[in-house]
């Protein structure tokens, strides 16, 4: 009990989210978590203020077998994680809709093994309806947040399959991507972000 | 092993999904997950025509206990069913942001027990934000889809708080939704019925 689960990707969800909340314990096994408490914490501020509707998709989870113990509550008693079908987040900004995936990165770049090919694609399609589509990454040694256009990230994927680079380098981030401020309230400007490279050409 | 698990609305969920397809076992406790393959190959069918790009949400489940059996893949051996926070479905359509919940009717009405309160108040806060947000029902006793639009069920449902019905009949629905052909490819056009009320009056 309380052990936290570790996701492929480094990323702890779900278990005693609560109690990390309150420790804070800066582990490493928990800064993915952390980094998704500031996106959920933001996002509550954006739709307590009517700015967006953005939430965070549940863990997708095979339930093999339930139980139902007399005048409780059925207990899932077997179930494994599932590989997600699309990203982590979803919802409306400006009328329109917004889509993007969350990671924390320890070392300075963005590896491809951190992302399914079928989520790049996900977010490719997105992009081309017309929706707002980009990786919400943090460089958690040095403590800063970018958005990444999924038209950049995309083109860095065809690179790798190409032949180039299995990661898109931090340089490349800071001088492409949009700096997400870090504050009170939200926690995360992300927004402001998405402004500066979504609504500002037009 | 494979016994369906009973949503409080009836419907079922997750387990056992693929034999349940093969099977096509119309009882009354899998209705609603028969009314769920509909939409679900509906929306693959959009996104492979890159129509819209519409994703069901996974189920959300609170995880207390994770086992990790040696060289096994982590096995959760006690979580529950938790309250979703949002709605079944969302996604992009025509460059908008587009949100649904699913509910499959044995009556000849829409009782309000169906839904939770914060569902409703999340399609009133997409549909305040300029995205498409809607109920789709199925009364399955008559072999009827329609699409039921938040303004609608808002309306109705602030009735209900003031002393009205606690369900929508079906002859509200009939007469002011939008019906929903069934098919073969997709099964359901309900993004049709979504044309209809939405982008026609412009």
């Amino acid at each position: 009990m309380g052990k936290l689960f570790k996701y492929p990707d480094g990323s702890t969800r779900d278990i005693e989210e609560k109690k990390q909340k309150k420790s804070k314990n800066l582990t490493k096994a928990n800064l993915g978590s952390d980094f998704e408490d500031e996106i959920n914490e933001s996002n509550e501020y954006y739709l307590n203020k009517n700015i967006a509707v953005i939430h965070k998709k549940p863990t997708p989870v095979q339930i093999v077998k339930v139980d139902y113990p007399a005048r409780n509550k059925a207990k899932i008693v077997e179930a494994y994680y599932k590989t997600p079908s699309t990203t982590d987040y979803n919802g409306i900004y400006k009328e329109k809709y917004i889509d993007f995936e969350a990671k924390s990165c320890r070392e300075l770049n963005f590896s491809f093994e951190r992302i399914y090919e079928h989520q790049i694609k996900h977010l490719d399609s997105i992009d081309k309806l017309g929706g707002i589509a980009f990786l919400i990454i943090e460089f958690s040694s040095i403590d800063e947040v970018y958005i990444l256009p999924s038209k950049l990230l995309i083109e860095k994927y065809n690179e790798s399959l190409n032949g180039g680079r299995k990661s898109i380098p931090y340089d490349f981030i800071k001088d492409n991507g949009v700096f997400v401020k870090r504050g009170f309230n939200p926690r995360l400007s992300y927004l402001e972000a998405v402004d500066k490279y979504y609504f500002k050409k037009k």
